[in-house]
């Protein structure tokens, strides 16, 4: 055997580990034939354009569904948990208690969500081809970004639409997605936070599992309900065991094909950095949350969301860390190179990938920190910071014609920005105050006293002081003076003595700095390179698989399967009776008292949570799990440990996903919880 | 050239690489001729055993040094920092203020100090090899264990007797070192906490710096101050940049021939376990002690501890996650292994080694954490928790035989043991609550709530209420109940209701297993085989060189050195007045009042810190910087970023000890302190 037969051979081995039930498909090349083949049925058209409508995507990064046709929108409790949070007050902890309008007319608001809907794709490769034709570097990203707003910007024909061109395939494919738009959108249902995260950080990410992590919204237009005739219909019949599911949402984020220098730079640099942060935020936030009661309430959802951070990133770290796995992407990335320099046409087409990744993984290794700590909603986790940034970068934008403005401040995508800004919901100062001192105490521990950055930010003074003054003296809590500088442009910001402002205004020309500098010499060059570098796979390995994941609608698809891990077998679904068997009476493995009350009217084997082997990540949280039949049989929430590794591949072996059971959601509605209306509403929308 | 020759050549670049001022040598096998040949200077053997006199060991892990012929020891602040705070109350806060005994009858006993002066190194590698040959595995470890505490048993005639035996060049030579003990110590002066650790987290590792890390303790033996003849002379003239410098103390430990898997191992598990723990600490105790002043005082030096921790080991990490340094360490192990597998002698003498190592590093891969948490004293950070654990194992071990307990436990080092017990120190509730729920949730949050080292330690409950039953139940905090369990031993242990106890109790059988596990599979396999490796490098290199650091005395050299970073100068030393340039008013940037009151008594170009180029790791913590005379000329008490590193590697381009300046030490007593008499007792002991 020669030395190429035998690299092909490698090569061929390597993607077929890629097999399996991996991918995140689009909805408008799904690969119906191999899943044709492996399962004995293949999704139409059609079929395809159902789901894609009922599918919903929330503009906090979930996934969820229309469920009834007069709007009704199911997704996960920890997708809604900010809303109930904020919709919580000492007397009335909804996420203690939970919520339920138990009448249309009682269904709440959630400032906070906004739900889209994808009604159409549109290729546009060819416009975006045309206008960063013959560019590279900064005029390459310029162009880009340009071209992208003038076609977002004719598509968004008022606030009821948004659209955004997506980069999919790295630069392979440009497409046009436009959403249907809903704004007003109130909370109908949430069970008790600790049902909904039963098992706490202990049990995130593990299997198996009893979280009843469901949640419903409804969409509504100048104050009634929306109708939504493409609601996905419930399945009469549960799902079991080996059962094919698939599953519609929006993965965020994934990076399949990597080179070593990037894998590693995660695994050495970035991760590292990110959890030794999110680790002291947890135990600041949990020493602050044991003062009183009332500092718990106020901060339980915050801690929620760190610890799933810290978790997830933890595993995303393991995972690059077990050298059988790094070895094995070590080993694919020097195939692909192997096989691209035995090829002089390819060879000279993509070499320069390898290079400049490596170049722009340099950069990234020397400028990560300051990124993230100048930049990055990370960099100071304040609320009220973060509005403060917000209306300092909007006066200095929005005079600019659109598409020469930091892109989240196009036109297009300004009306998104201004309901964050806007929204009324409450910014805790005792809270703010400790996120705010954290901030600037990391930026001073990192840089130390003489960096530019830090003088900014404190000069001589120390962090907690400047902390103390900014968020005593503020007055960005009151939505009404943030619609004031909003409206009141630049001249009002620049005249505001807000010491919330004052510290954002001091931050921001080197943020912009070092934002600028990270896009062109980071992101920019990674972009183009990862582009080239993707082009190769597909050009060495002969197909085009599917794109990673962008944030935007994908179907996977698999099996209700359990695993085997250290040689022991994971079964593939948990029972009811395993809830109560857990049930400690503490905090967050405590069964909460309604389900102890309904314990008599429950059979003991309903199922409850399920495995299955479908391909998602983070952004999937929500998205409904469907039969062949497309109704929905469950809900997706979380993903195993074996999930965690995500970003890099898919291991069928271990990778599972993990959902709410169809049957324990609406057993869960109308038993436990009194809420028969809407089963009945979700019943009523009949099959397709 | 023939791949043979290319390969020695390789070994000796990389050998070479290893020169420059790199070691921590034996002072019975120092390599004057080595030093004679770069600095024109060679320390006799009396010169040597005069240093290793003058040189004192701290039990805490720090170095020393006597001053002066009463028995006065200089070593770091940071190294009294425990006993400073012990003394401390919210009234008299000497942490705050400092600590100066204006006569010697206000000298404060330092309950948790003890020191030890070596007095006699005997070599002993014949009884052990002759109690180890023909024997592996647990066999070889519980032979060298035994043979080892019947030695140290025979040599300990007496309280006042320290005997270790050392195993050196991993097993390759076994030396006995007798010490002088004394238990008797007491603190004389500390400077203020905040000139200790002028500069904080920000400033830690860092340099150009101002700390004034200095505190001076005395021995006493029947209440009245040790002759102590073998002290050190201060030196006459101040050192200067350039000059040749030695530091005589113990670096605690280093691993510099490792094998990749070892250091992926560090790089990927260990490391980044114990930082994300510590971060988490960092958190939950920076916002505890925003508490109130009251909190802050009995927290902020256990914070200190952590906050060093945290940042000593990001660096170390961060050196290993350097591409270039990782790469270097991975050729010079595979250069080595290649040499070995080209002689078949020594292919068949150490080939085993690899595998050994890679076999228990693969162990360690799986049982790193449940050792932590179960076994080390990071798993539960209490120092009730700790006595409670140390009762509990004493009454099962006390009983058998001396050479058949846990190490510890030994007739040699129980008077160790017995004395950390029972010192009358503080242990307040506050703190110890949130250390002992820290440590609970850590085992339930990493384990879940199924696994039986939890079920152990929680039961069915939470950990808060664990904790909180532990620590408010307990009466572990005061020294007579704690004397009385000592003294009655496994009946009253047994009898006992504390619900500390009890807590020790339940996790201790569990807790003995892990230790024995880890003990047997990866510490005796990695001490053998490391053994074995190590050979290999002596024997392929062809030198001994000094052994890896063992917490036992060594002497480096070096030279008063600035250095080059990212084509930046950094300066050799800084001077007093960029102490001033630096205050802020706020801790840890704030100038203490002395400081400011003595300003007009002290030169502003007196040299404050300064970094040399010696050699040396965490334990050389107040080792004193001595002159060619043998005389006195600085204090280290840290190292910058670069010598972060220590344990892989030493690269002489980087690697810097920070110190402080002789002259900053003598001025700062006398000027700013009033400590005059200090000064004056120091200086009368005379040239050598």
């Amino acid at each position: 055997m020669n030395q190429l037969r035998r690299l092909l051979l490698l090569v061929l081995t390597s993607a077929s580990l890629a097999l399996g039930d991996e991918g995140m498909w689009l909805l408008n090349d799904f690969p119906s034939a191999k899943v044709q083949a492996a399962y004995g049925f293949a999704p139409s058209q059609q079929w395809l354009d159902r789901v894609r409508l009922g599918a919903v995507r929330l503009a906090n990064g979930c996934s969820a569904s229309f469920v009834s046709t007069h709007g009704l929108v199911m997704t996960n409790h920890h997708c809604v948990r900010e809303c109930v949070q904020d919709l919580s007050t000492s007397k009335d902890d909804y996420l203690e208690k939970g919520f339920f309008a138990a009448a249309q007319k009682d269904e709440r608001r959630c400032a906070n969500i906004e739900a889209n809907q994808l009604v159409s794709i549109t290729d546009v490769t060819d416009r975006i081809k045309a206008a960063t034709a013959g560019k590279s570097g900064d005029a390459f990203a310029t162009a880009l970004r340009q071209e992208s707003a003038r076609i977002e910007g004719t598509c968004a024909t008022g606030p009821k639409v948004r659209c955004d061109v997506v980069n999919l395939f790295h630069g392979g494919k440009f497409n046009l997605y436009t959403y249907r738009r809903f704004q007003d959108v109130r909370l109908v249902f949430a069970p008790e936070f600790p049902m909904a995260a039963f098992g706490g950080y202990a049990d995130n990410f593990e299997f198996p599992r009893y979280g009843f992590d469901v949640g419903f919204l409804r969409v509504y237009d100048d104050g009634a309900p929306v109708d939504t005739p493409d609601a996905l219909p419930w399945a009469a019949t549960q799902a079991g065991e080996g059962d094919l599911v698939f599953a519609a949402g929006n993965p965020g984020g994934t990076e399949r094909v990597q080179t070593t220098e990037q894998l590693a730079l995660q695994r050495d640099v970035v991760l590292p950095w990110i959890r030794v942060r999110l680790a002291e935020l947890r135990g600041t936030l949990l020493q602050f949350s044991a003062g009183s009661p009332e500092l718990f309430r106020i901060s339980r959802a915050r801690i929620r969301t760190v610890e799933n951070g810290l978790k997830a990133l933890g595993g995303r770290r393991a995972w690059l860390a077990e050298p059988a796995n790094f070895e094995r992407k070590r080993s694919e990335d020097a195939e692909l190179r192997a096989a691209v320099k035995k090829d002089p046409a390819k060879e000279a087409r993509f070499a320069g990938a390898w290079a400049g990744i490596a170049q722009a993984v340099q950069v990234e290794r020397e400028i990560f920190v300051r990124h993230q700590l100048a930049e990055s909603r990370a960099g100071i986790p304040s609320d009220l910071f973060e509005y403060a940034r917000l209306l300092v970068r909007a006066a200095e934008e929005r005079p600019k014609p659109s598409p020469e403005r930091l892109r989240e401040y196009g036109d297009a995508r300004l009306p998104a920005l201004e309901a964050r800004l806007l929204r009324p919901v409450p910014a805790p100062r005792s809270l703010e105050l400790v996120l705010v001192t954290f901030g600037l105490r990391s930026l001073r521990d990192t840089f130390g006293p003489d960096d530019p950055l830090v003088q900014a930010a404190i000069g001589k003074r120390s962090p907690e002081d400047v902390a103390r003054e900014a968020v005593e003296g503020t007055h960005l809590d009151d939505p009404k003076t943030r619609e004031a500088l909003w409206k009141g442009g630049a001249a009002a910001v620049a005249a505001s003595t807000d010491p919330m402002i004052a510290l954002a205004r001091r931050l921001d020309p080197q943020a912009r700095a070092i934002r600028k500098d990270f896009e062109s010499r980071v992101d920019g060059a990674l972009a183009r390179n990862g582009e080239l570098l993707f082009q190769a796979a597909v050009a060495v390995r002969g197909t085009s698989s599917y794109p990673d994941a962008t944030l935007t609608l994908r179907l996977s698809y698999g099996t209700i399967a359990g695993w085997t891990e250290s040689g022991k077998q994971i079964p593939a679904m948990t029972r009811l009776s395993g809830l109560y068997d857990r049930n400690t009476g503490q905090f967050p493995f405590a069964v909460a008292p309604t389900w102890l009350a309904a314990r008599p009217k429950l059979d003991p084997e309903m199922p409850f949570d399920i495995a299955t082997t479908n391909d998602i990540i983070g952004g999937n949280s929500g998205s409904p799990l469907i039969n062949r039949n497309g109704e929905v049989v469950a809900l997706i929430f979380d993903g195993n440990r074996g999930s965690l590794g995500g970003d890099y591949g898919y291991d069928a072996a271990t990778n599972r996903a993990v959902a709410l059971h169809g049957q324990a959601i609406l057993e869960g509605l109308e038993k436990v919880y009194g809420a028969g209306r809407l089963v009945k509403e979700i019943r009523s929308r009949g099959p397709n």
